[in-house]
């Protein structure tokens, strides 16, 4: 994604620490309480502008939705757009996702969210990308559930089936183009996505869970 | 494949008993001495005109190849092609892929190719794709190395994947649009794979071996 730089983004983020959580790590085991009900906790990693997250969380008020994105001139923009509508099934953790395991406990998400991920293409940079088997094994950790991973990019997509294929994860469903394979339910996109369905691009979409062997 | 009604095609078939076996089940566990050698056998199941396999052989003198193809209809013209190149490192079977376990002793392929299978799209059709459950268990049993497969339908390969993965086969190689993705060395293609190349879509291919655990 084509970051732009945001001015005083830092800033405009700590004004809101009831929806951006400044101390994630404080809340590892205790997400629950902060949403202050039992709901299920879905978690989208990389959530960039937040047009995905946001539209989850209006559709599924029985369902908590946390949103990680390291970029904080990325994460404004979610924030400006969450704010005026006061949900509360939604918080924004402004982190890299490289340890979910000091911020949630085992098994505490439901469902994990990967779209769109960098697809980090040179060989020397395999350990960034979020399919590889450093995330998956924290993913094993804290996931009670399943993962929905959505790409446009055919050679993160490639390495991804082959990577939970090697990690012993089972794979539900599969799409190879999403957009034109199911016609008969809405689905939920991120901003960069209506971008590609506009250019007529397919969307690859996988659906796994942990392994029970 | 359109299949064309063939005038004669038994007829024609059995004129050429050296290339197309008619008692492969005699041969089972004893493929290399009608060979008259040890080199490994490579079967395509499903070779429809033989374009793939014949250009194979042609390629790889030192390599067997066996086709199997259920319709005479279609393998006579197989015949026809191959029959001129008097060569020697190319069988034929006229026969169902169901009882492969009848035909290969344990191990004694050591490539499997499924080329543009039939999809069979019908849910009560499943256990007719070559990469059902049943198929799966009898390529375990008679290969010793990978299967590759081509095709241009999402469902099947979307099908195959998740099949493959559930019955723990180890996933080596996936490209999402074969031609495209790989430029740099020539692809063997069949008669059906040329005119999708012309019409530009997609070519799907995984590689995979048996699992080691």
């Amino acid at each position: 994604m084509r970051r732009r730089n945001v001015k005083n983004a830092k800033a405009r983020i700590v004004e809101h620490l009831d929806l951006v959580i400044s101390n994630p790590q404080d809340y590892k085991g205790k997400w629950s309480s902060l949403f202050a009900n039992e709901n299920p906790i879905y978690l989208e990693i990389g959530m960039g502008k937040g047009q995905f997250l946001l539209a989850n969380a209006k559709e599924n008020p029985n369902i908590n939705y946390i949103g990680i994105e390291k970029f904080d001139s990325v994460i404004v923009q979610a924030v400006e757009k969450i704010v005026p509508l006061h949900l509360t099934n939604i918080k924004l953790i402004n982190a890299d996702a490289e340890a979910l395991n000091t911020i949630f406990a085992p098994q505490e998400i439901k469902k994990i969210f990967l779209n769109f991920s960098d697809p980090w293409p040179k060989n020397r940079h395999e350990k960034r990308r979020l399919t590889s088997y450093n995330f998956l094994k924290q993913y094993e950790n804290i996931l009670d559930g399943t993962i929905e991973m959505k790409t446009d990019n055919q050679s993160l997509f490639s390495y991804s089936l082959i990577s939970f294929n090697e990690n012993h994860w089972h794979f539900l469903a599969i799409y190879l183009d999403l957009h034109n394979q199911i016609t008969d339910e809405k689905i939920i996109t991120t901003e960069y996505e209506d971008k590609f369905i506009a250019k007529g691009s397919p969307i690859y979409y996988i659906k796994v869970e942990k392994g029970r062997n």
